[in-house]
């Protein structure tokens, strides 16, 4: 008998590569329609407030007009100063922005239904590669991936899924994120298409994973189509959803070489590692705001 | 000044890694309905004919319920007497068969608009990495790639191509691929959609490359199109032509990461170099008689 | 809590992609002095037998003079019989061989340190990825990783290792391998060296994955090397072990872009995923009967 | 006959995705202590000078303690006043710094041995895909190459090199890169050997690529060291040429699967792609002025 407790104590000291959090390293990420001198007013502002940066970056979108910005700065000031200054110079030029401490586990829940290699993933590299999120639950429509969840020592709300009780379920998703204060919904293979309503309230913050190479094999079964294709790549797609089943802001993409030996169940095997390469980036990006939207693109600062 | 002569001369004193060809060094490719036995009946058959089998690979596709078969032998029984024997033996099994030299230059027409670098890599690698093909005729419908043709020493033929006179450019170039013997059409980044008919009587012995990785982005401007759906990988896509457009088999395919910073004209340039060696991994495999088809799909006895 | 029992029981419901071993499906392998009539006299004689060979691979090696073969047949005459008859054939060949049942799982010990990624991934692709082997043990020179292993339900063996007692914990591992019947013994990211002695006993029998892009950063500390140099991509090498540290023959290298940013913690972190892929990847191919030694190189029939 | 000038002119209408170099379109590269403000003070000066910025990159490096910092901006002020403001601001934070128009061709000279792809490929990319330099001079040890190029209508130079010419030989390379204000050498493949008094005197303008993927395999005939070892991937590496044999900072590095099938010929041919493909970044990334020294480390701001 082994105690999740005990799996999860020892596990954390596997820990070897993360350093604590330091609530003075700040992310900044801002966008806002493009014109001369923004980034010298950011800098500027954050130079007052004594900031060192050490890490940049920006994107102009021509076609957009829209200027996109993430900085990594460190700063003794208190944050809500910071916070007040910048309000004011959103305002000047018409600012989204979003301030964050660098590195600070986003909260976040998976929901996956039979398959298991995206939820362990992303569960190993939460606890051994520093991936900086923090799993407050896993929610399935089935109880296999129980003892997975149990290992890991997250959570595990069974929410079975059938035609009658899905807006039923999709209250009971929503009141878990409002009640964990969930920031980010991970579809780790989770094989039912949310509605609408569920998908717009939770916008820009559920990550699928598409075990397709986006737009190819849009649908069900897109290893089987694949092979029937004869295509001599398989991939995958991780992407934000949006109502519009699977055409939302694609944030990765991979891809694996297959050949004719290859029948289906041998594609799906091989993909299994190109799904949780491709969502394991994703959701990395996604938690240290490096993934800004413009339109139905994402521009990512690597 | 420079004389194209001069030039080809010059060049074929580069060419350190091709071998003169071996004619006691054969290559059969063929496949028949799958049972036990097969490869017995083979082995066994070169095996009388002393033939030494140097490398060899099979397939059987349990969808088809069709065998294939790639064997390189040498043997210096005269080939005419082996080919009988292979008669005999391929009515027995049902087999399509194909025996030839080992590397033996495959004659090729190549099929250009305005964009050279297919041309030129197909032409250099030719010459410096012993692709083994016999390049004996460029057709363009412009004549803006003349000087290259030119200066690889490749005969250029300018054949114009609108609504009115496609009829007769066709028949100009099926006579020019009787004319030359050609074995095999390249179509290098050729900007004309060939007709059914065209399709039905070079099938199996046209490829193109296609820029993008189909299935995604069929037809015109496919560039255009992934810079619009965000994706982060381009790729490219070698095929045999049918009559039904960007369904034919696919032989190749490759992809290169791109990202938000690139334009469309970007993609385009990023794209050269994923289009050029993808064609020309297809040509080789063709001309190395390692693709067979098995319906619309390819075994690549890489 | 959770039961390790239960958690092995639910897990291996996930395995969907695996098929029951079918015991009239053998793999036979084997090398000999490259003449004329080796693939006629194996394929005649497996045709004698009723055999239908579904996968066939061959090469001879110009360097060695030596042949390789690997063979997939399905026949449903007692193994004895054809056992005997591979007997004579090896004779005249002077061929060495190895008949097994394709895909039955090779018994397996991992050997560990502190470092999870390699042997979650093992164990679980041979959960959900159909790797045909049977983990019998995980042995360490720590008890960091029990957990892991009880979760996976492996048999876990603290053997610490000093100076003073490196010779008693060998011939501790000798005996676990002799009495489990262990075929092959992997070592996952495993910190102590093995003796020379230790080395020739299990020749053929040891798989290492050594954290760097052989021969480049042999020794101690590859990643730090690795970010001294500035190389832009770093790697991950699997090979047989030998008494010549780190010179073993190589069974599968795999690689990952780094750039300026990475410090020398997060090439440790890019790394594991390298390493667990090229690791799972060299041991499927071991455990398939891919991969045939020819001197200090390896020949993988993929 | 084709004249070399016509082939030019035609070839040079082929570049359909260059665009004419804007003069008020800057890129400003600079390094300096790390210490706060730096961006400020830079962004803020551009800022004064109306400068838009387009595109921005900044990397500190813990290690070394220094900050570096690439700018591309448009500003429509003369750049002399710029020149002026920023000489007096690198004084205060004790910057070296480059200021330049973006994407203006970098004067470049090749030198080539016997093998064709790398000249073939830089030159052909300069014309299709606008690799921004400006190809001066081609030098070679032999006369092979001088056809092509003749047909890229690029000045070829033959300057055999011998024990007893080699100093001679030298000082005729210095005089053309002085003669032709040559900004950048590239080693296309060039087999001598350069002095240390050259590397000294070109340092940081001289870009090699290494047949191999250092620090694997340095010294003479890496493929065949390659071949022998047994490796299963090969690479090439392309970096600033220092005194130090091999070991000059690298800039780009790529690597190709290879099998046991390949002998020490096919592994060259293959990896002709693999060297021109990583030569051609690290030529487009050192004119584009994305490349900055680090020590013996590069900051690549791709």
């Amino acid at each position: 008998m082994v105690s999740a407790r005990g799996a999860r104590a020892l596990l954390s000291d596997l820990v070897s590569s993360t350093s604590p959090v330091d609530p003075t390293h700040l992310v900044l990420t801002l966008s806002c329609p493009d014109r001369p001198g923004i980034v010298a007013a950011v800098a500027g502002l954050l130079a007052e407030h004594g900031g060192n940066i050490t890490e940049s970056q920006q994107f102009g979108d021509p076609l957009s007009g829209l200027f996109f910005m993430r900085v990594q700065v460190t700063t003794d000031v208190p944050v809500t100063q910071l916070r007040a200054d910048l309000t004011r110079l959103a305002a000047r030029f018409e600012m989204a922005w979003q301030l964050d401490v660098a590195g600070r586990p986003v909260r976040t829940l998976v929901m996956v239904s039979t398959t298991a290699h995206c939820l362990n993933d992303l569960a190993f590299r939460q606890r051994s590669e520093a991936l900086p999120i923090d799993l407050v639950a896993v929610v399935s429509n089935h109880d296999l991936l129980r003892p997975m969840a149990d290992f890991y020592g997250i959570p595990f709300h069974h929410v079975p899924v059938t035609a009658a009780t899905k807006a039923a379920a999709e209250e009971q998703l929503l009141a878990l994120v409002e009640e964990l204060d969930v920031e980010l919904v991970v579809l780790a293979r989770y094989m039912q298409i949310l509605s609408d309503d569920l998908c717009r309230r939770l916008q820009g913050r559920v990550i699928n994973i598409h075990h397709s190479f986006l737009p190819s094999f849009k649908g069900a079964r897109p290893y089987a189509q694949a092979h029937q294709r004869g295509v001599k790549l398989i991939g995958a797609t991780a992407h934000y959803v949006t109502g519009d089943l699977d055409e939302g802001p694609i944030i990765e993409q991979d891809v694996e070489r297959v050949d004719h030996t290859h029948a289906v169940q041998d594609l799906v095997a091989l993909g299994q590692d190109v799904e949780r390469r491709a969502l394991a980036r994703a959701v990395r990006w996604h938690a240290e705001h490096r993934v800004l939207l413009d339109g139905n693109r994402t521009i990512v600062f690597r």
